[in-house]
């Protein structure tokens, strides 16, 4: 049976920010689903959602919130799930309290926290853990890390004509 | 009809800060009742309650609650009551994580911050709110004022022997 | 009697910051006056307005200010309504000072802070205390969390389409 | 075949915080294996381990580290698998110097985080991703959850005794 | 006409904090009184004082307070004269939100802070300032500089014989 | 005799910050001289002219610097003169770092800070110490406050054509 | 023999701020290389890099990196050369996570930290240490100290015209 | 020629935390003279020293300081030698202020800094660089760096004792 991540979004304002993870589950070509769901302004929407998850085909949940960013915890309370979560940067504190509003969950109810802002290795975190029973998905992460290499090598290539002009 | 706060801690571990809140309370003659409830562990009784509090009789609840403090914006999120929330300070961060946690909330559900374990100003705001359509409270909070001005005073005059022996 | 909600601002400066709460409070139908106020430049017209509210039939006060925030304090000080503090970020610290000078009040008076910016929240929360006794103003917050489910289950509708085209 | 979780300290120091995270894989009937390595002092070893993990029959790793916590980063960087990093707090900064350089990961190699010193969540984030493909595992956190709840309420009910004695 | 220092603190429990300040002021023979007076819990109190301090006698005030410590500010909202405040670090936030709610005033009220729990640093910062227009306490400044330098020599020697021990 | 005012930076790049200080010391008619001078770059210069600025006319020193902004102490360590010190924000860090290195100073060599870029407070400051020994410039100094006053009371009927609108 | 300097960057998108170490290095003939080499994604070129690097003819390695800045102590610990630590700053918390990533390194590993894209100090510090072996380089130092005081000279020159202008 | 390292603290209470730094160069046999000298008490002492420094036959100069800790930048004002700066962590702040008063120098002025309360690796940066023109250091610090990881093997033996324990 194919593996499904969900992405939840706080606000639709967050979507340019989480693009990069729907790129990358797209590339590694990992069915998901993405939704806006608000821990605040829709909590039964999240709760039903969280609970209903797993039976619903869904392996991982990634959420992505600002501020008092209580999304992650919330569809974690209601699930088994891994969740992980993404703080968003908003117009003030740097994003700062988004980070400690998903990192610093209680005993019981972890949320697995990526950078601020850090979409792409949410996803790629999704997939890492997908892997574990899917070895062609343990591939595509082979490969990007070699992808990766390559890419700092040709960067480091182009670099030096760059410093030439200096 | 008799209006009645609703103080409600994440942890039973949050008691000893609680305190000077139910202490407050019981000297206004407000009453009050005191729960555990988790925004993590017991999501769904956290829900309930704050669906039902309105209704129960409750006119103002109080969250307190450290890292992570997502119980004052869930239980918000389930009432249209005022929700003040304390944020607790627990064994890292000094208490800044539970303080974003509970302020930083987003557009549509507020959350009537105080200070880091200012349990105190929690049920003095909540008085504050219940005075507004009960004089009595009200006349206690102004006496509360004048006290406050005497005790400032006395010790005023205590402290000018303690600044002879220095 | 109709309730009155004064929002005092510290500097004309942070009238934008303001405007949503206006907005709230015009869209609930709530009378409030707007004033400017600075507890440093002009500390006696803040006390004798903040003496003064409640027989002048202000049933919530709503201070903004940035940096030292001290409005909401002062006004606090002189009188036993409730006073929401809203922190206003200026050009340094990303608004941390006004967070921290609004919300660590002492105790015996409270601020209730909403978040950096929050003069939406500012408003709903003074809607909220107003509402314990006015029933009209408690259906307007349900309708409005209702609206906001609404508002959230037709971002997401529109959100599906701009997911294909990524 | 069973799944196998390491647990990597970066200094022996730091194995009383890690305490929680053993007690809760014993509890889960999880095997493990408990190592101490730094990314900076044996940088060879961690790098080696890294590698091998994986084929070594190793799911999950958790990194705890303090300060400049670079540990889950540097397994990371070596694996595909995925990271659970744990912040230390040490003696200076609460933690927050180890929560930054654990969770600010680049794009490409996620550590996923959680809280300072949150060794226990460490474990059961570790768990509820052995759960995906291993329905006993999914079941235990299913009754951790229950057990959850049956503790708040017992604790409800223990509180009441001491309210009274206000 | 001799000069006098005022030393207001917003709580009696400030005053081990600020009893360096007393010592100093007594050891440069500068006249002073020292009273408590909250900003927030006797603003009239505070407020009388400040406007009166210039014809009571004062050329310097000098304001403790911890959390959102509003006091310096306040004071200085109704006086010309300088006003130095000293930032106390209280049980959480390590004074930064002090220190904040000190420093960051808005401009046309300064408030002169010297640095958390600096109490001595105020009185010497005041001593400077009443010393522009009394020769004696420029000496007695002079002195205090030359016998810091004697301090650190003798410091000096000292540390030696600590050296060969270790 | 006429009192001077110091206003030392700590880069040219400071400048504009520094303007409103110039512009403050010009309205109140106060002699200044304004001065280029690090405390890394020219540490013999700054050291020289701190320990004449007694002689030289200063009675009051401004050091404006940004980021490890050391030109206050060190101007302090020099002269038994009142030193101001301005935390500038750069490009970094939102002027934390200077703020800290201003206002952190230990016992023995204060350093009155004012606000980030606060320049405005330190001339005014700088204006209030003066005032101690010129009554002129007090005058001038309750003048400041009448009109800040009346601006507030202008802005405040400015305010409510613009309130109409929204 | 001529020494050596190695500029690492973490991602060529760090090359603007690296450029005035670069120049600086130029400037005083010292020879280098450049090259962009991920601790994280390049995990064995950068061990293998630093490994190498006293017998490539290195003698100091400036690592330049953002976030959970982990190349300066990648590798630092694997050659005992000196290295010199650039924290970059990203798009999320003015670069203090790259701060305490690179500066907080536990016993035994150190990293010469230097300002957040505090580049030109890096390579002066690098200039620096080779000067202990190289007189011609302590020349140019000093030279460049004798600098910055004319610069200084010069720019209070031409300050005093803009001065007028206020 | 032998080297020598100077290692100068603000104050003698600083002491217990540079013994690490003492104890180190005294185990790899570098000559140090230790030396109390504040950057405030003592500005002349401090750039008297530093300005002989080189000719006095030291090669790197390390100083210890807390608050707003200026030794470090005052001393490399003076010196072209490489200066080390540890910031000290003091009663308030848990020193974020020493550490950003140390690292963020301005350009032109580089203080190479290490962790708060760094003794060690400060002791261990200055031996890397005396090792550039001395093989017999560098012999020692390769030393040191297997020892470190024969440690880290013992501490792994003797650690899964205690895991059976638990």
């Amino acid at each position: 049976m194919s593996k499904k991540v969900a992405i939840i979004m706080g606000s639709d304002s967050d979507f340019p920010i989480v693009i990069p993870a729907i790129k990358r589950l797209k590339g590694f070509g990992i069915p998901f689903e993405v939704k806006v769901m608000s821990a605040h302004r829709t909590p039964d929407m999240a709760a039903d959602f969280a609970k209903a998850a797993k039976d619903g085909g869904f392996d991982v949940i990634i959420a992505a919130a600002g501020k008092a960013a209580h999304l992650g915890g919330v569809l974690a309370a209601h699930t088994t799930l891994p969740v992980i979560g993404i703080p968003i940067k908003s117009s003030a504190l740097e994003g700062i309290d988004a980070l400690l509003s998903v990192v610093q969950m209680p005993p019981g109810i972890p949320v697995a926290t990526v950078a601020i802002d850090g979409a792409d290795n949410a996803a790629i975190l999704a997939a890492q853990i997908l892997a574990l029973s899917d070895e062609s998905i343990a591939e595509k992460l082979e490969k990007m890390k070699a992808e990766m290499v390559d890419g700092v090598i040709k960067k480091n290539e182009a670099l030096q004509a760059r410093i030439e002009e200096i």
